[in-house]
């Protein structure tokens, strides 16, 4: 299901290719996030031509709304929301220990209470599986319990238990359940917070389990940007060198780039969606705000040579008039930019691993990142 | 610049070409709004596949927002939003009478607040004019004063007669301004509120001053259905025949149907694209509102048959899930599938107008439109 295809000397970077059923995935990957079983604002057709290759559903809103019965009369999720490439699904732990009120969490699993309309309901690891299997995911991933930061080693190692014991029973659900013929994958989360000891444990464990991919939890949530870095670098190589390696929910262009050269194969974030919707464009030059009155007469694209529809079609001037009144326009188009602009950075990331030369692709990238745009 | 090709004998309607140099406008045509420079939600490829032909902007949005310095730097409209297609623009009176802060009315124009910083400007028939040229419409507006309903006799022929005036000073202001070989046309504005004598006098003085074009304003201002149709169907026939009728603001498929068997040729709305936004859906046996529950499992198109690429591709299911969560798409493949209705419409009565069977395409739109959906 996995192959390492080609691998960097002078970093650990790597690329390699991700067959699912709805086709093969070029790694290292970004995954635009669907929430709702949409990427905010963008049709289909736009995802692709933007670049993307796979993309992730939130499990916790889909169950809510509009519920499994409604995307099982569709045979799932993908012809649901007319998307035929691949789609991973989280397992809504994350969510509901962000988003809704947690009532009550056991060895059986997680009561909540819906951010909506405030109904209860109980996910086990079990329902975690269930459900994605019923979304048609192509990869599935474990329920895991996400712990905040910062937090003492005693809790953060009660999650690292309760997250492998929760590990071992959605491998058996999974096992049990998924038609052999769907070509669905399960992947596991590895937590640990910001203990090594702990991402260590959480690692063996979840390898022990065995999956077709593992993944690394509970960064990006509110640690120093370094201590991130540490954790995924001293994490990464604990990892099954022969399965991909998924950091979720990160992270910034340059977060990217440091840990592709970690050895990390995917990643997910709602950064260049959110961002596009409140004016933040990403370019090679860095970041730029859309609704800086230095572009109210600026001709130019948001940045010359880009290819992507937005740049092909549109000026600053008239992106920044958009987004000024408000118009639905605006972040449709800024949307567009961002994610060919993530999925490009991507793309050449690929390139320079299959080219032997990563490191002078990063020192590239930060040279233009730190210039200002003109 | 307009030719009747075909004209029904059981009715008043007919078909007829207006050329531009952004291309020619099959009519009945039906013209969608975009207020500041975007049919909302839509891009400009996205309504030619929609069937637009011709769109509308509006000047008294255009003017304060990104203002006409802006503009002028991509040299007026259609490159600034980046449409190549015709483009009329109405004059702003009308926003100013509906939207803005009236603060003076007096023979030399309209002294308004802006709506958005309270900002005081002075619109003047000239001045009309010279935004309209630097926006680089395909057709122009005259200045008018659109009043109220209802309103007195008296009030209603100063508003005619303050109209014609400003309808010379237009003309005059348009022969002096406009490169001859831009293209650009003019043209006028009927008054007369609900009297039929003023409708006249007004239709009388307008051809007199002689323009490309005729339009029908003051209606859809809140009086009865029906008083907007005979006022319609008394004011058209005095409008020169050789020269397209437009009639403002209207309206409803039904109204259209009416309209153009009393001889109409133009139509601009915002009804499709606000009502999409707001969950209505226009179909052939009548409208429908997505946010219905019993379209909650619903695997069917909006509806079957329709060409549009919503109905090509998505569920009532789907689009009722996407607008429930407030979902940017929902808005998006609403308008598509409302556009797309009302080009459509517009073809099918320019179709049955060239078989001369308008007559029979109205008798059969009434009794689908008066079926139930299923």
């Amino acid at each position: 299901m996995f192959k390492v295809v080609s691998k960097s000397t002078d970093s650990r970077a790597r690329a390699g290719v991700l067959t699912t059923v709805h086709g093969e995935i070029k790694t290292p990957v970004f995954m635009p996030v669907g929430t709702l079983g949409t990427v905010k604002s963008l049709s289909p057709e736009e995802l692709v031509k933007c670049g993307a290759q796979i993309i992730l559903g939130n499990t916790y809103h889909l169950y809510l709304r509009p519920g499994c019965e409604v995307i099982e009369r569709f045979s799932g999720l993908h012809r649901f929301m007319n998307w035929d490439g691949p789609i991973l699904t989280d397992s809504g732990g994350f969510q509901i220990f962000s988003l809704a009120k947690l009532t009550k969490l056991t060895e059986e699993g997680v009561e909540f209470q819906s951010h909506i309309d405030g109904s209860k309901h109980l996910l086990t690891p079990e329902k975690a599986i269930e459900i994605q299997i019923c979304l048609g995911s192509d990869i599935i991933m474990c329920l895991d319990q996400c712990i905040k930061y910062p937090t003492n080693l005693k809790d953060t190692k009660d999650a690292v238990e309760l997250t492998t014991r929760w590990g071992e029973r959605c491998k058996k659900e999974f096992d049990k359940c998924v038609n052999l013929t769907s070509g669905q994958a399960l992947f596991g989360i590895v937590q640990g917070g910001m203990f090594k000891e702990l991402r260590e444990m959480s690692a063996d464990a979840m390898a022990k389990i065995g999956f077709e991919g593992f993944a690394i939890g509970g960064l990006s949530v509110g640690e120093p940007k370094e201590i991130m870095l540490e954790m995924a670098d001293f994490t990464l190589p604990k990892l099954p060198e022969s399965k991909p390696k998924y950091v979720m929910g990160v992270g910034t262009p340059k977060d990217l780039v440091e840990l592709v050269s970690l050895g990390a194969d995917m990643f997910d974030c709602v950064l260049p969606t959110r961002n596009a919707r409140n004016g933040q464009l990403f370019t090679k030059y860095g970041p730029i705000n859309i609704c800086n009155s230095r572009f109210k007469h600026d001709t130019d694209p948001i940045e010359s040579g880009c290819t992507c529809y937005t740049c092909k079609n549109f000026s600053r001037a008239y992106l920044r008039h958009l987004y000024m009144a408000k118009e639905l326009l605006a972040y449709r188009l800024n949307t567009v930019h961002n994610i060919h602009y993530y999925t490009n950075l991507m793309k050449h990331m690929r390139n320079a691993i299959k080219n032997d030369a990563f490191e002078a692709f990063r020192k590239d990238f930060y040279r233009k990142q730190d210039r200002r745009l003109t």
